[in-house]
């Protein structure tokens, strides 16, 4: 079994089971759930199958995954039931994160379908119902979103931990459901402002990313094995790290990506006019010129093909792109070199190695 | 003390106490986010006072004095912490529901001010930030929303229950939050169809208010006192009447209210198209010249007095106002029938009577 696994090893073949193990977990609690819409009216059916699918098509399950690593590297039990469910209690909470994101920056498509508003609007408006479509499909993704958070703490109070372990773990998913509300904030504040230094677009990152992605999971994972607060610290100074890097590594693919592999149009991060590090870097290293262009062009929600190339070509005729790339490797090196510190169990560092590389090298 | 009281007597007391102390809790649970947040980041400050300001400010508290007086007349201890925590949880998720509800329906106001999204639209406004002011406030409110429905479940965590009571309690508020969202849907999608029938409007009125507002309130102050399913069965008999007619006195207020005491402009639920009960009759009862002027008033949002008072006038010459008047004291009767076999703890029956007779007779 070993050959269906990305790296080929055993630790890599144990990641793949757990994410399809995690998605077989959301698909039986969707079905409850599903069955609790109905209950109420058969109306909604469409609700029940729209978060499915969402939910289930996929997505790349890195939160759990590094959940689940964060259980083993603390002694957990491999396969144990209680770290899958709290790794879907993570995949439940991102889908209201995704859901609701592509709301505020309208964003018409998520992993290369439509999105879950524009799924709503189409709906309505093939259905000729009364209203604005946009509005009704808007309003359709805020309550889809609010299933998914809803349920994101019943996911996590139904996966099993005994009650002392289960409040700990809640207390940690509680705050991390505050810190990625918080980024997502000051995400978005930050592109209201404009001006956003590369400080500040890497504290964005910190919150909305680092600690969301890797940090938190690893930690909800620990906790739910009972690590301890040192084990939680070297979690923490590989996660980190890593978590920044992958940002900046969504950054530059959300610049330069192939839409057919992200999934995402090309330039939809120039026309949302996200300050990333990358467009942060471009723009203190400007001439005035290229400043005056890229501000022009960055947040134009019509901005051409012709357009999303100038922008590529003053983020790297500035040398941003060179200075994020190796910003990533040396992040990842740190990331690294903390993994080999880390007082971990069994077989974790080289899982938490492999996922680190793939967080890293990735192209979609 | 008992000259404090809306009714004078001393279970009307003990309801206004427990509301008080409802809001010193939420208070105290609040500062310690707004901390959490300012650590984040100093930029979130404006949030944590929206939030305080926009749930301390306050309502009419109904919610939470329905879960006390479940958790009274199953024998819960008079003023315990525990039940105090639980009343707050559902105060904390109804500011979500009212925050996502006003984006959704595109309220201006709440309560007498500017809703959250008009509150966050004003502000980036003001602050001549990019981009569209009301694209700005409603991704704001969006983010405001989620984070009292996150926040809703640490209060009922953090409360004090014992783990197995706690389990149970959760279950059930899990459940009331699926219905909710469930109820706003099932609103918003009879708004867009248009046609509803007076059933239809009914079992709207059933999730959205009635199990909401009322029965599962009784049910959460019930569990967490050791609540048999019995008692259970004898709140839903008490409550579910009486939230029906709760809700239709809410549409009478919305179709016939005095701005100055509802806090609602006149006639913004005739703007929004609301399908009422009410509205419902009225489309029914009319000869097709009303129903044709109906149809074409009803949902636009640029409706002028002139326009409200000949929406009010069919429906008064209908009279859909009095069979819906006449309902409101059949169901309110029903509901007190209900009241007097219930096997209730000392003092819980005078103070659920009493609540049933504010919450059908307000007047905002």
């Amino acid at each position: 079994m070993t050959s269906t696994s990305p790296t080929g090893t055993r630790t890599g073949t144990e990641t793949l089971d757990i994410q399809d193990q995690v998605g077989r977990s959301l698909s039986e609690f969707l079905d409850q759930r599903a069955a609790t819409l109905l209950s109420v009216s058969p109306s909604l059916e469409a609700v029940a199958r729209a978060l499915a699918e969402f939910i289930l098509a996929g997505g790349k399950r890195i939160r759990p995954a590094f959940c689940y690593w964060g259980w083993r590297g603390a002694g957990g039990e491999p396969y144990a039931p209680a770290a899958i469910g709290a790794a879907a209690a993570l995949e439940m909470l991102h889908a209201c994160a995704l859901i609701h994101d592509d709301i505020m920056d309208a964003s018409d498509t998520r992993r290369g379908r439509p999105s879950m508003h524009c799924r709503f609007t189409d709906w309505h408006r093939n259905a000729q119902l009364r209203g604005r479509p946009v509005d009704f499909g808007n309003a359709a993704a805020i309550l889809l979103g609010d299933f998914c958070l809803a349920w994101c703490d019943d996911v996590l109070d139904e996966c099993g931990l005994p009650a002392a372990v289960l409040r700990a773990a809640k207390s940690l998913f509680h705050l991390m459901q505050t810190e990625l509300i918080a980024g997502q904030y000051l995400d978005m504040l930050g592109q209201a402002a404009g001006a956003v230094s590369v400080d500040q677009a890497r504290s964005v990152i910190r919150y909305k990313t680092a600690k969301y992605t890797i940090e938190r999971p690893m930690h909800l994972g620990g906790i739910t094995a009972g690590a301890d607060d040192a084990l939680l610290a070297a979690y923490s100074a590989f996660a980190l790290p890593l978590g920044e890097a992958f940002q900046l590594r969504d950054d530059v693919l959300g610049a330069f990506g192939d839409p057919g592999e992200t999934g995402k149009p090309a330039g939809d991060d120039f026309r949302e006019g996200k300050r990333t590090v990358l467009v942060s870097l471009a723009l203190r290293n400007a001439g005035r010129r290229q400043q005056t262009a890229l501000e022009a062009l960055l947040g134009d929600r019509d901005l051409s093909p012709a357009g999303v190339d100038v922008v590529r070509s003053i983020i790297a005729s500035t040398g941003a792109l060179r200075t994020v790339e190796r910003m990533i490797d040396d992040l990842s090196a740190a990331a690294l070199d903390a993994l080999v510190l880390a007082p971990l169990a069994e077989g974790a560092r080289q899982a938490l190695a492999e996922l680190a590389h793939t967080a890293t090298n990735r192209r979609t």
